[in-house]
């Protein structure tokens, strides 16, 4: 194969597998090139990848060894996107009662949803997540996004149990919003003891439903290892009660009378972005 | 920008951005090159992804014309992913009270649902799709896969009304299975009258769920225009009442009794695929 049908061959490869080790010889096998032809080619596409600001070729050197697609996102692609998706969540018609926001439209972006996942992944890239956990229904394309670009499987916790899901473990919680007392359930076999778990949801006010999922991984022995949230928001009768999280988004002075929201960016880029 | 540079970024870029139409001069403007080189080298990638059986591109000619990235699934990549599954499925440990089949951990590989929605969107490639709805739960990750390679959005209908959706419509319908009347509900705001709809779901067995959706619709004088299912199997109490749907999985002969199922290909595979 030519270099220039390899190079678009190669990079359709990596970005269809993200974290995903591919060996040296898996490609020359497959494109009928010298080793030495591949190497030259991944440093072409390695380079391109950190120009556009969407990721890197990690080399894992040694018998086992090859290369891995990390996704990423520049720090300049980050700020613009979450700063289009603040200016487009302060609109007041999106005030609902109770001081919720209406992101359905936004999280039903397929493109948008692959984004947030994109960077949160990137974030959790070296945390060593095993599985990633969101509990129905809004978290879910949330998670799989982060999934896919971490390669590792999704498992949804369900507010009720469902046949088709076979024997569950199942624990109660105190919603903070609403301080009524929710179940959550998770199929047994689901989830194997001493999980790496990345929790993902799409909103936080106290942290009531995140905390819940945290008491259900106990339950499996899982670790919590990385908690992300789209949006936080404050909750005017509550404490917080987890501080260990992610968040892309924050939103704060929720004016439901006066029909005013600030939409800022969340901590995600307080801390250190490599 | 050299042409193995562009290469790398110009597949990367179409990939990331499925049946959605990019303009000569962007990619001119974009990689500081010529048009005439920009063609030269979106003929390679259009030879490749096509030697992959992934896809192909689409030439819109004239003055707002460019490329769209159609992805597609060869026959041969298709039969031999669905047949994969159809063996994972046929695992008796699988069987479930009821008929059931336990699918969650193989709908919890992002990289097997991106699969799936590359086999319904390359079948519903043509049929000028607006929006994919689903219903909540286990069809979310599906309908995410199908609507990111039709590059459209998805719409959730609910079992439950939920605060932070706002105003809601609601309709009433029998489940095949239960025989129980359920109800859906699906935000005001979330779809436009007119919409070209496709449902995407999990599994389908009398075809009740998927009924009520294209009853759904109806409120919203939305056209059904596709019908993708995962699974289908038979209901032996009832007949079913969806005929145009597209399954990729067909469940027959389900013996809780002796543990034993048969899964075969869906009627996805009884029709001319391009």
């Amino acid at each position: 194969m030519k270099r220039s049908d390899r190079l678009v061959a190669m990079t359709n490869h990596l970005i269809e597998h993200p974290s995903q080790l591919v060996s040296l010889p898996f490609f020359s096998a497959e494109f009928d090139s010298a080793k030495s032809s591949i190497s030259e080619d991944l440093a072409i596409v390695n380079n391109i990848l950190q120009q556009q600001g969407i990721g890197y070729l990690e080399s894992i050197s040694g018998a086992a060894g090859g290369v891995k697609y990390i996704p990423s996102y520049s720090r300049t692609n980050s700020e613009k996107f979450i700063d289009q998706l603040c200016e487009q969540l302060e609109d007041p018609d999106r005030l609902l009662p109770g001081g919720y926001l209406y992101m359905s439209d936004i999280l039903g972006e397929p493109s948008k949803v692959r984004n947030i996942g994109r960077l949160f992944a990137s974030y959790f890239s070296t945390s060593e997540v095993d599985v990633v956990v969101t509990v129905a229904t809004k978290g879910i394309p949330l998670a799989y996004a982060v999934a896919s670009f971490l390669n590792v499987p999704v498992v949804i916790v369900r507010r009720d149990p469902k046949v088709t899901e076979g024997s569950t473990v199942s624990i109660n919680y105190v919603s903070g919003s609403s301080k009524k007392i929710q179940t959550m359930v998770l199929s047994k076999r689901s989830l194997q003891e001493g999980s790496r778990v990345c929790i993902i949801d799409d909103f936080m006010k106290a942290g009531g439903t995140v905390n819940g999922m945290k008491n259900l991984m106990e339950e499996f022995r899982a670790e919590v290892v990385a908690i992300g949230v789209l949006a936080e928001a404050e909750d005017e009768d509550e404490e917080r009660v987890i501080t260990d999280y992610t968040s892309l988004i924050q939103i704060n002075n929720v004016d439901v009378k006066n029909k005013q929201i600030e939409v800022r960016r969340g901590n995600y880029f307080r801390r250190e972005l490599n």
